[in-house]
């Protein structure tokens, strides 16, 4: 048996531990692993796959990134091909990766990877490729899974950020005002929000009115507590506003990181006289050692991987469904993302300690 | 309204997160609060309880230990009592308990301890007070709850402990056994040991052999690694042995922290001819700051327990049930406490990446 | 006896740790310690002054910010008032403060702050005050002491972010730029860069040409090496280009933060092609819980501040001389500010292992 | 040029970072490296010797250990040699070390270690080997530098555990004593326990009396503080009682770690009637990823040991002389091992704040 493993789309802290878990556990049964490169690419041309053994992965399953690269901009299905004019046009080269793919003696394929990874990886298997997936999200959004890795290290990260916040906010009665990845879902502002103790979290579930956190900071002046910490997602957006639509970005084309803090301090500062700061913490989010809980959680769905390929499950991917865990078809992953529920009782409880959802 | 909260048994990080909510949540309820000290010492003849408010609470959240104090010799019905030739007599003082908190205007209590605590207000609960629970456990070995907060705390802080191990046993290609808690439930060295790439795990469900620990050890030095880290949990014994006995510890019996890894350590030394260490980390896993996860699930946890005051759940705990808090009785968690399932997924993706079990 | 204690300018680690020696060196005395709000503002009408003891000082030894709060604009020389029209002018209320100081029986103050706090302490001795000085920057660039309380911090806070930035760069072949603090002194940058093995620092005292900084990075592309790391001071800028001024900033003017970071992955980007990303740490370096090493060194000065009021060095600032604490005259740290020589040898060891100054 | 590097005695976090920096500060030169294993074994008998590049320090610097191996046993004129019975007896293999060093074409050495290593690089460079140094000790007891690398990770590791006993303590009104490294000299001790809040500190050079101990618990008892944290020096030792002496050991025969908290905390509990608690911090301070202070020194460290082999600097180790690295001959670390001075300003704030060294 030889397998391979590819990691696509924007890394997460337990990648590695995935890797090395799957390595081990495929190696244990006397099989052969390569890795292939920065996604997809490496089955495309640039043939550049290399072959995973314990030596590969030893000491790796603490390090953030993944050893095997990734990329944003691996589509298979829809590559980028940059023309003569600079501009790019998309091409289908699934079947060049399926040929390179059967040329290696690849028997199966473990994908790890978000929601684009997840659908070329329904794709493939639709066109008779043997593959499993493993979930990825920074931003817990992938539905059919409690969770992922990677989740709880930028949560962590985000904590730990609010905590030093509160510090140098209140020593100088400022608001500070610190955006967190989530551009369709809540989930990091929420959990780093309410773990760190932040008085306002703004997710983009819950549309949010300048009056109404104006309101909150006053009620706490009123207190006496003349400082506040401000979660906002980079999604969230007010009353009558737009949610932010997503965009494939082409090379050159990068997302934009940032930008909803910086004009909701100044929001907040004209309306209430305060010293305001900002924040973005951009892609500390992503980097890093994963914790604990990753590091687990990512062996686990690695092992898990090499035993749903033993077990043929075709199409699925492995998901937590505590304390266990299974596989699910991909499909479950694909419908709706997964997005905070205004009416689950993690929001109900922060409010009830006095956060502000700004509504 | 007005209720009370207690702390009970060891202390585990996120025990003031829980707190902090329970006060927020019952202030914004407009309900009184008042906090028991030294478990339920403050309502038997010491008189000694706290207002509770905003204030009392602040900041609070991220900090271990408990505002309340703890203590582990705390049970109203077999209350030890110092006699005169200075030895200890055990009588029942719940009545006294039940007068004064009638006196004192409580209506409801929110009991938080493990399962000496529950127990204790599952029999209170029977006397008609009106209680509900909030289940805490370092070991995760209360049934009936997924987890609790705490023990994620005590995850992270050996598995850093292990990191740092790693390092040095390799430079002086040496075996190091370090030493946790869990007396009959060996989740603490599962969890940490995966996460931390421990190579020996030793744990109380799981009799071990030290001619196989040997072997694991002589296994990894022909392919070419000479050092190892054990991690042993300190119930885990040898396979005919016994298991040790859960004593209750009267003032002054000190419960013996350690000694599993020394013993162990000189016997594998013996038997290898390697140069052997160990570590027993103690009373570090019960300290400090709560992880992100853990002062979320306290938060939740303490959010959770005036809800179900609010709803009458009399006798019953809260518990998660990914991704929901629910509450059940408390008869759930004191059945059988929850120990490591040797067929459980997290073992056998153990032993595919190549851990031994010493079995 | 009694002494008061003020905390100005920005906030750093350790300020607390400063303000608990004092206290607890001074209540060892048997002297009385008062702790002014806000800079002087607790000196100038508002009347903002609290007893310090053994109670007030507890705990906070390793907490961030300052008890005592703290503002930048507290010059009672130059103290702003709000005008009916929204302007302000600066008057000098130096007399009542001194004046306010006597009638509250305040023998001695222990300033703690940066420059602008320093040079008001040696206005106020001249004027009579007896007051000593407790230095403190984040930036490093305070003269007559080999280093502050913060620094250690604040680099670690920035090392870390290193760290973490390293992995994701590197999963995505990406260009990332961090700024950090350090307006005339790239000394953040330097510890910080080279601790956390940035490829390229950028630092005021290094004027950097963006050509030498891509040639940097196309060098290490033709190694095999396709991300980079770069740690740009805040106040780095282009040769040939201008130096920022230092501007008194009025109320509700607040000091730009950050801004060189992404205009220089913009022109990395152009230049090279390479994906590229910035991030600006921010108030991130102010915050949380200080290092061992600021711990303990603001506990030396808040001791020694102590014992120069005991041993009546008015006018004195204690400062760091390896490895003894002294006292030296508040004009050695008012002179040149302290920055980075080129030429010592921590500079010339980072060019050695590879870093790029972009010179 | 071409020039070797050796680590020798117990593993210090930042070993890594200078071996990288000496690496690339050679390289740079354009001269050739060589690691030797193990101390100088690899150049007696063993013959173990690695080439070292850019790609073989790349990404270590953050990494505790070394990746050259270490040894407690490697002194080449005592070198242990097992007899037919068990036994040991040792013999100068020095000639036979300069005979291979000289065919494989070492122009020079960096020899990485602590006294022990100084004084075997002292008898080689006086044979005529061209030695530099650079000193090691995690317990910072070397004469002729300021400090070392590796002192300042292992006093956060101790720091950060009191941190984590200090809440343990508090909400179980325990008292809890914790063990750290330091045989001769109480550094580590004396500044985590500063930088921790420890109330109690004892180190080998402060003779201790339990009594003065006990007073000091009992004196907090009575301002309502029940709880103590107390950190102990392993060569602590009462007054009246015998300084540890220092011993040489063989294969097999293990240095004892730990010993003195467990006997005080029971010589503690008798006395006061309090709960006591041990805890021996061992090999964790020695292990795990250096701070930013460590980092910084010892790439330092690295750089100018190469600056001082080209400099021909025979017989010379690199020194901190703060701010500035410097090299001084070998003969100054030698005489009389650096100690905590009794009337050094730390201790006198120490005590001012409150902290007890039991004399």
């Amino acid at each position: 048996m030889r397998i391979a493993i590819s990691t696509g789309g924007g890394d997460a802290p337990g990648l590695n531990a995935v890797i090395r878990a799957a390595v081990l556990s495929a190696v244990d049964r006397g099989w052969h692993v390569l890795g292939i490169k920065r996604g997809y690419a490496g089955l495309m041309g640039d043939d550049d796959v290399i072959p995973l053994g314990r030596d590969q992965v030893r000491g790796i399953g603490h390090l953030g990134g993944t050893i095997l690269r990734t990329t944003n901009r691996g589509n298979p299905f829809e590559y980028p091909v940059k023309q003569p004019d600079g501009s790019y046009i998309e091409i289908d080269r699934s079947d060049e990766l399926i040929e390179n793919a059967r040329n290696l003696g690849i028997d199966a394929i473990i994908s790890i990877g978000g929601d684009g990874s997840l659908a070329i990886a329904q794709k493939l298997a639709r066109k008779g490729v043997r593959i499993v997936c493993v979930p990825k999200t920074i931003d817990n959004d992938v539905s059919g899974t409690i969770t992922t890795f990677g989740f709880d290290t930028a949560v962590t990260t985000a904590m730990e950020a609010i905590d030093k916040l509160h510090t140098t906010a209140e020593s100088h009665d400022r608001v500070i005002v610190m955006e967190v990845m989530g551009r369709h879902a809540g989930f990091i502002a929420l959990h780093s929000g309410v773990a760190g103790a932040a008085h306002v979290i703004l997710i983009p579930e819950i549309p949010y009115s300048v009056d109404k956190v104006c309101e909150a900071i006053e009620e706490r002046e009123r207190r006496g507590r003349s400082f506040d910490v401000i979660v906002v997602a980079e999604g969230a957006y007010p009353k009558g506003g737009e949610e932010s639509v997503i965009g494939d970005s082409l090379p050159g084309q990068a997302r934009r990181v940032g930008g909803v803090a910086e004009g909701l301090a100044r929001q907040i500062g004209e309306r209430t006289g305060k010293e305001c700061r900002s924040l973005v913490l951009g892609h500390l989010q992503r980097g890093g050692m994963p914790t604990g809980y990753d590091r687990l959680l990512a062996t686990r769905f690695g092992g898990a991987a090499v035993q749903a390929i033993e077990d043929g499950k075709w199409g699925h991917m492995v998901a937590l469904q505590s304390p266990d865990i299974v596989t699910v078809p991909i499909e479950k992953a694909l419908g709706m993302p997964r997005r905070v529920d205004p009416k689950h009782d993690l929001v109900r409880t922060a409010r009830r300690v006095g956060i502000s959802f700004g509504d």
